[in-house]
């Protein structure tokens, strides 16, 4: 038996940028900016943004003022990031409160590129809603679907925290062709239950994205944000968990940041490690797209 | 506000037997046998047996000879197993290599319970096909869909090994009303690939399934096999690697069985942790059922 030619191997430099933000808009995006150029600078082909960095992560109340924060994708900060992004010849995935009309805003995570500046935009799907994440206030649901984008380097698949804990999110991004699942997130304790239950809530987190790098063969990149965030009135504010990590397509963790400061991480990525993966462990082979109709049932009590 | 009195806690007793097979089917029967009526003693009213536990693991070569193995479901082994489980006042988890006509097999596991003896069963849906895992030439992919049973203590979810690989499988069975999923598997390393993948391999195995207790809030018991089973003529055998397990509905780890030893594992789970997680990571409140139709996609390149 002749075995053909391996074809070349294709890396990829990724960069993840984990931030503390401040009360000062402009001074994090200033931040965002100077921390992905020094990824870029340590190889990074391709670099991702925590949740959310213009700002304060203002969920934790329900205030109207706090859609002043929004701004229209793409625009100002995606121009920002564009022009970076020509300036380095890298593509960066970014994450902005988006703007859309009055009275309609979004969670929305942009994808710009050297070469045609914005590529296009991913409005989170799945919106939580928990004590201080109170996120269905401020976010309409998306109505882009999943979605991967094609760029120059690699396929990038592009979710949002709250989809990072739903196989189905991942699966259909893997299903378009995604080479990468980035994860702009921003997961923390609650002070008065980080004792309890803080390192079980963070081993879960961690090991349910390892797991869709599993059951999709290919990579996963999970971006948070770090530091503690005091709360509104009576409120005792979220500590961010940091932790961002990237994971192969084996399940593996190949970097991780630390929990209590900023960190801008860059991993050369193999992707060739994902044929090989599917070859080993051939899962979308077996998929039983005959017999899946039910999930998109709420519930089968019928 | 008032809040509603507590129900009294729903605790149940499972049991896992991790057996190592040979090539007596008699002998590993009745060791099936013997191993439940141990896990009983302990106290499991629900007990799980490994994947194909009547024989060693013959699908490491395609040979006719072995579909003599086979037999009807319900039959000889599911009413040994229903008249242990009416004795000792328990259900049983029973993975049985079923024939349900001439040249169409089904690799099956069926629910016995102390009332009604034979509950039902559910077909492998999910059919593996890997070097000496050759499984699509014996089984033929399950029609009965994803199936979860009541019984009188809970609502048991059943699985087989392969399917433990698919997110789409658990989300399906939980969707049914599983509390707990089970996972009759016959996993193990090929010899020559233990040392380089042997640790990844296992934790991939073993944190995917974990991730499907987070998703869907439940419990999951994965029994595999134990010991080695040699190959034929020119193939190296396999290494089960045993490490049977039961993960909480936060994904954690309650117990796990030795790699290199039989194991009769009980664990009390306390059932009311189901909807007390549900409660504060509601994912299944927040699923996109409008946007999960292509689900049923084999690819999206269209």
């Amino acid at each position: 038996m002749s075995m053909a030619a391996s074809p070349a191997p294709r890396r990829l430099g990724v960069g993840l940028v984990q931030m503390q933000m401040s009360e000062d808009g402009a001074a994090n995006r200033d931040k965002a900016l100077r921390m992905t150029r020094e990824a870029a600078g340590r190889g990074a082909e391709v670099v991702c943004l925590p949740e959310l960095f213009g700002s304060r992560y203002f969920c934790q109340a329900e205030d109207a003022d706090c859609f002043a924060l929004a701004e229209s994708v793409p625009g100002p900060t995606t121009e920002a990031f564009a022009e970076l992004a020509a300036e380095l010849r890298i593509a960066v995935v970014v994450s902005v409160f988006e703007r859309r009309a009055a009275g309609l805003y979004h969670n929305t995570a942009a994808v710009v590129d050297r070469e045609r500046g914005y590529v296009g935009k991913y409005r989170k799907m799945h919106i939580p809603d928990d004590p201080h994440y109170y996120e269905k206030y401020y976010f309409t649901p998306g109505d882009l679907g999943f979605r991967s984008f094609a760029t120059e380097k690699a396929n990038l698949g592009v979710l949002v925290c709250w989809d990072q804990w739903y196989p189905e999110a991942a699966r259909l991004t893997a299903l378009q062709g995604a080479e990468i699942l980035f994860y702009p997130t921003a997961i923390g304790w609650h002070p008065a239950e980080k004792a309890g239950l803080g390192d079980a809530q963070h081993e879960a987190w961690e090991l349910t994205q390892r797991a869709h790098a599993v059951a999709n063969g290919c990579f996963v990149v999970a971006v948070n944000r770090t530091g503690f965030e005091p709360g509104p009135p009576g409120a005792e504010g979220i500590e961010f968990w940091g932790r961002s990590f990237i994971a192969a397509p084996d399940g593996s963790v190949l970097c991780r940041a630390p929990t209590d400061s900023e960190a801008v991480l860059v991993e050369t990525l193999e992707l060739g490690r994902i044929e090989e993966q599917r070859q080993g462990w051939p899962f979308l082979r077996d998929r039983r797209i005959d017999a899946y109709g039910a999930m998109s049932n709420r519930f089968d009590d019928s």
